[in-house]
């Protein structure tokens, strides 16, 4: 078995982000994130602060906009805001949301121009038409770690466990798009290790840690694992049991330096491509 | 094995939306649909003169706009013109579309509240993330079939074979939001018939006269045929081998009379609806 090597993927992509920040700012463009901050969770303060010092790093400016105890409208106004704003050029919304308010019904009022996290119908419409647009950051890090593997994606067959919007859903989406024979698993799956068995690329995103266990892989197969969940002692594990998985797969990411160093990697170069199409569409 | 029969489900629907109609019409309401018919085809003029007469039949209006050998910018000013006119509540655009030009480009240009054939990246995001949408009318009738049997959608293995935009995809998405397992196959799938051999539900949406045969079908499995192949004696055939596969199933929809009555009934209905929400959302 070999690890997929994350922080390696997410050093490659930040250099090519570092390149074309600095390209837009010597002609004029600071290449913009804004990241709408409406809950005080610690969790996500601390995940925030990783973002933006990421993106000052690479020379991307990141504007949090922390809201307090805010209403939908609140939320949906400082989208429209930020969406009119010319500074800006991504924005994400971050979650948990408040209660009753889901990210759908506010990620509508993210401008599709800006959506690098692909909060919009919009975007995960068109990313079901198979035309150019920001998937979720998480998703289209799964497929960024497949892509730089020596893998044929066409005609494999992927499992995706999980059918979030943010994550399962359109990381199948994008697994169709590259050819694989796609099955999407959730909570309500019989035999789910049985399925997950089929897959030659098994992608685990449940929110459940260490569930995906030996006998849910393949022998050889990869394994994506994009399970963030937090240990007692303040650590992270992934849905994939890894000790028990190692042994079997062919190839596994780890958490943490797996997938979540290159969604962040990600959410940087989207900025950078939607500063660059603001320089055409304004 | 039991037919699916498609022509009563469609009859079921028409009534219901024949009284939806007359409702509407007392309260001064005309329901009306818009055919965009940018090709003069002959198969599509046919099939469009059958919409119209099917609408007529339970009191919703249907007007033809047929273009002559337009360009993308006169389709999309069409939808535009209609998608801005207070006394159309439902829009389809018709294909085949003119030599490069695709749907999601010009579906765009149908107003969200008029979309009631799903072309809208707008409305496939609000599927895919499982909101309220209008689903194309294909996708729409085939799980308009699978929930007026008796079966349990959650938990059962779904294969979809086909992953168009207007079909496949959609039909996987559907089943999906109602907890089934999902795998789309397609012309890069592995052993097609060894992987379609798993589902408890098969839907065949591939447009290739009588290529589901019985070694793809699991004994007793429900058989939804999406397609519809015109035949050299001016019939129609689906994509499942019917004869092969009607010992093996156990249900399945004739073609025709399977899907293709349901779909006609669904544009009617989503029209309807269209038109009930052009008086809370004029």
């Amino acid at each position: 078995m070999s690890d997929i090597d994350g922080r390696a993927v997410a050093k490659a992509i930040r250099a090519d982000v570092a390149a074309a920040a600095a390209k837009l700012r010597a002609e004029g463009t600071a290449p913009t994130l804004a990241v709408v901050v409406p809950t005080d969770d610690e969790g996500t303060a601390w995940y925030v602060r990783s973002i933006k010092k990421a993106a000052e790093k690479e020379g991307v400016d990141c504007r949090i906009e922390q809201l307090d105890a805010p209403g939908k409208g609140e939320i949906i106004a400082k989208l429209q805001e930020l969406s009119a704003d010319p500074d800006v050029h991504g924005i994400i919304c971050q979650t948990p949301l408040p209660e009753g308010v889901t990210l759908p019904e506010v990620g509508w009022y993210i401008s599709p121009f800006k959506d690098i996290d692909g909060a919009n119908s919009e975007g995960l419409g068109r990313l079901a038409q198979g035309r150019r647009t920001w998937a979720p950051a998480t998703a289209a890090a799964v497929l960024e770690l497949l892509k730089r593997e020596d893998l044929e994606l066409a005609g494999t067959r992927a499992v995706v466990v999980g059918r979030s919007t943010v994550v399962g859903k359109p990381a199948a989406l994008l697994l169709l798009n590259e050819s694989a024979t796609v099955t999407v698993c959730h909570s309500r799956t019989k035999d789910l290790a049985a399925v997950c068995r089929e897959a030659d690329i098994l992608v685990a995103a449940v929110g459940r840690a260490g569930m995906i266990g030996a006998d849910f892989v393949k022998p050889g197969a990869t394994v994506i694992d994009v399970g963030t969940n937090p240990t007692d002692d303040g650590g992270l594990v992934g849905d994939v049991d890894y000790a028990a998985v190692a042994p079997v797969a062919g190839r596994l990411t780890p958490v943490p330096g797996g997938v979540g160093p290159v969604t962040t990697a990600l959410l940087l170069r989207h900025t950078v491509e939607a500063a660059e199409l603001s320089k055409t569409h304004p």
